[in-house]
């Protein structure tokens, strides 16, 4: 590997092509720090035509490739495996935003660029880049498009993949598509950009991409509705779309139980309800007018949801202190659940109408199989969108009850399957799920993928052992 | 190919294998009769397991599938060659709307219901399906999908791609892969769905499809501006995002010249406009509050407009007849262009930023190699789709000027990339611009665009000669 390496080092300069053990060690690691892999070089181009030569000594000597961005996935995507026989090529040194047309309302950025960074380019020129989740200090759009990235904002605006127009690619060979249209409407052959995004890395490396922007909204309305049951919080949901329009901006729904962990472990963050309901909804409104406007919308909505005894009581935040109170509680669950112990996790999506029929016929499945499951169940329903996670019984060990994931895994799994759903919503596949996905995923659609992945990739350099096996 | 044919009989019903010259005849001409092939048998399968049969023949007797919805393509994409080796294999049969979910927003039809009775059957649902073009009464969904339909709506609710969930396709080798997810999250693979969605049935031939609802409007509002210059429409376009964001689900360009070819052939459309003017803006308001709150919203757009000097005069429709009458000169003007002659007609969509300095750059290059030719440019604005047709001369004969087809379009089509626009909007290319996007497209592209092709459709039996040669 020394002519490979020197290669390098003549191709992006040697400072940039990192093999010591204290400077590849951060690139190694994933987020969640389950994972340690190995890779023989970290190197780190400084621009596009920096990639494809990268890529071109790859090719011809053969060595494997993870693409990495902000290392913040969370399905082990990003980093190498144990085999020491992969370079990461990190993107983090093509982070130039290299235009904004805010006439067109796009902007062009290297695929490096952390999203934050893409936010406030786009609010700087009076644009809003509505893609937001919970990494978005770290992560890189590069990654974001590589694993079609979903967040807070799905429900009006899409997955990543509807927020992007055109893409740069280096390909396995080391070429270069230069793909970058910011056009509505071209209808001139196959959909190569859709194909790239969401692809993990694996058919090739994104470099960089023109996103859509939308017009920066003018007020925000956020309430938090107690309700019944998950049916009810679907019926609020047609309600809030038939009268709000594209004005719903969120529509997240949280299990009483997940509001008593987070009172539990974070009790300045209370609730001032009356009385305990089964469901909470935390609602947003997005509104091109004015504050008053987004006021009289909001309003109206609760009213008609609480005359309809579809809602049992709300609070509406009239500040945005309060808003971003309300806010805050939801983002505190995943703190509150790893606060009160270690929990099985899940991000599966579902035909929105199935959700109510889902939850209950899964619990009670778990509770069957697992007596005294305690179910952390959250998550983007208006995006159908659920981060259904279990929690161990009362009184049960952390590691007993984790020593039963793949069991846990499997009934849960198995339920999303048969109620038309997905096991990755947002997260992907990475190396965590691409086995199983093989059950889920018939025969025939796994031999397509296999099919491009072949024909673009013969030989399968490109983040080799993730989402395809 | 009597052992085949006898095979398909077997399969589906000798009656719906039609090989009768009096029978064949409606599916081999286009839709715009420019073109006769030639095709020794129509299939008419019933339903997906029969298509998946009819194709299994075709694979293993090497035929050629041409695949036919509505047949009322622009770009030779549904009709066969002149070779006579080819099936025509018609959807029309497969119309029946498998399921309406109103909660999850998805309806399930096969891909051979026309347009407009999937748009009825979502109305009926108190749901709309927003893709609407000319030829909705005729054209199928399948059709649609195959090529990325565009039309009226693009702006607000995106192309026919945006408006698809999930799809069933029969493979080249007549495997069913059946991908009905009506999900809005889903990252489990390569994006399948957006690949057969505009492939002009190259790759497989889509039988069914889950397509998203929204919300009907309220309320729709519509004017009529004057402006001094597509520059002016520029600015106009902006503010109306910014002060109405998604409610503005219509702006569509009209040079004055347009209109001068409307009156002159349709001499019961006149406006009341004092004086001429050199651009207008038919714009479009939906609005899912009320009539009140879409009157208020119009009303101060335009007022602004004004104001800043941005639009020079205005007509507000004050009646559903009134905004029928607006959208009914908008909608005559390929009519009117019909009746004053042939015309060299181009699809192309550009950055919206640069149509100002596009329509001027083209219109001198052309009147310096064409003197005296008349442009008659309209179109969907808001999405950068230009409808920038080419009249003759006043002088010049039909026959005279359309024998220079070849040198308008390059000069055209040139133009158009270098202002890194598309010369396919939204007709697709098919068997008439194949050759064209070979000079426009990079060889990298071409390239991964075959590279797909054989690794689906390796003995090149799914509509060969369209879209790729």
């Amino acid at each position: 590997m020394k002519a490979f390496l020197d290669a390098c080092r003549h191709a992006i300069g040697a400072q940039y092509v990192l093999t010591a053990a204290d400077e590849t060690a951060a690139y190694l690691t994933d987020w969640r720090r389950r994972f340690t892999g190995s890779a023989f070089a970290v190197v780190k181009p400084a621009c596009t035509e920096e990639v494809a030569a990268i890529v071109r000594l790859c090719h011809q000597f053969h060595v494997p490739i993870v693409p990495q961005g902000g290392n913040t996935g969370l399905v082990l995507g990003s980093i190498p495996d144990a085999s020491n026989t992969a370079i990461v090529l990190s993107l983090t040194r093509l982070n130039r935003i290299r235009a904004i047309d805010s006439v067109n309302n796009t902007m062009t950025v290297e695929s490096g660029c952390i999203l934050q960074n893409v936010q406030q380019a786009a609010a700087d020129a009076g644009r809003l880049f509505p893609l937001s989740l919970a990494s978005e200090g770290s992560c890189t759009i590069g990654g974001n498009l590589s694993s079609n990235a979903g967040g807070t904002a799905v429900l009006r605006y899409g997955n990543a993949r509807e927020l992007c127009l055109g893409l740069e690619v280096v390909t396995p060979q080391g070429e270069l598509w230069n793909g970058l249209r910011g056009l509505r409407k071209d209808n001139t052959g196959y959909d190569l950009r859709d194909l790239y995004i969401g692809a993990e890395g694996t058919l090739g490396i994104i470099t960089a991409a023109v996103l859509k922007l939308s017009p920066l909204p003018k007020a925000q309305r956020t309430a938090l509705a107690a309700l019944r049951s998950p049916d009810a919080a679907l019926r609020l949901l047609t309600l809030a779309q038939m009268r709000c329009n594209s004005a719903l901006t969120g529509f997240e729904l949280m299990s009483a139980f997940c509001l008593t962990l987070v009172g539990r472990h974070f009790p300045q963050m209370h609730l001032s309800f009356r009385e305990q309901h089964a469901q909470y909804v935390l609602l947003e409104l997005s509104d091109s007018e004015s504050e008053e406007h987004a006021n009289t919308l909001l309003e109206e909505l609760i009213g008609d949801a609480l005359q309809q005894d579809i809602v049992q009581d709300a609070i509406v935040a009239t500040s945005l202190a309060q808003s971003a109170a309300l806010w805050d509680i939801r983002e505190h669950i995943p703190l509150a659940q790893a606060a009160e112990g270690k929990n099985i996790k899940h991000d599966v999506s579902l035909p929105i109408s199935v959700i109510g029929d889902f939850i209950r016929s899964t619990d009670a499945l778990l509770q069957q199989a697992f007596p005294g499951v305690r179910m952390v169940t959250f998550g983007h329903l208006g995006d159908g969108n659920l981060h259904y996670n279990v929690a161990h019984p009362e009184q049960e060990t952390d590691a007993g009850f984790m020593a039963q994931q793949t069991t846990v895994n499997r009934v849960v799994h198995d339920n999303v399957h048969s109620f038309g759903g997905s096991i990755s919503a947002e997260h992907g596949i990475g190396a965590l799920k691409h086995e199983e996905i093989l059950r889920y995923k018939s025969a025939v659609e796994i031999q397509l993928m296999r099919a491009i992945k072949q024909a673009l990739d013969p030989q399968n350099i490109m983040n080799p052992g993730k989402l395809l096996t």
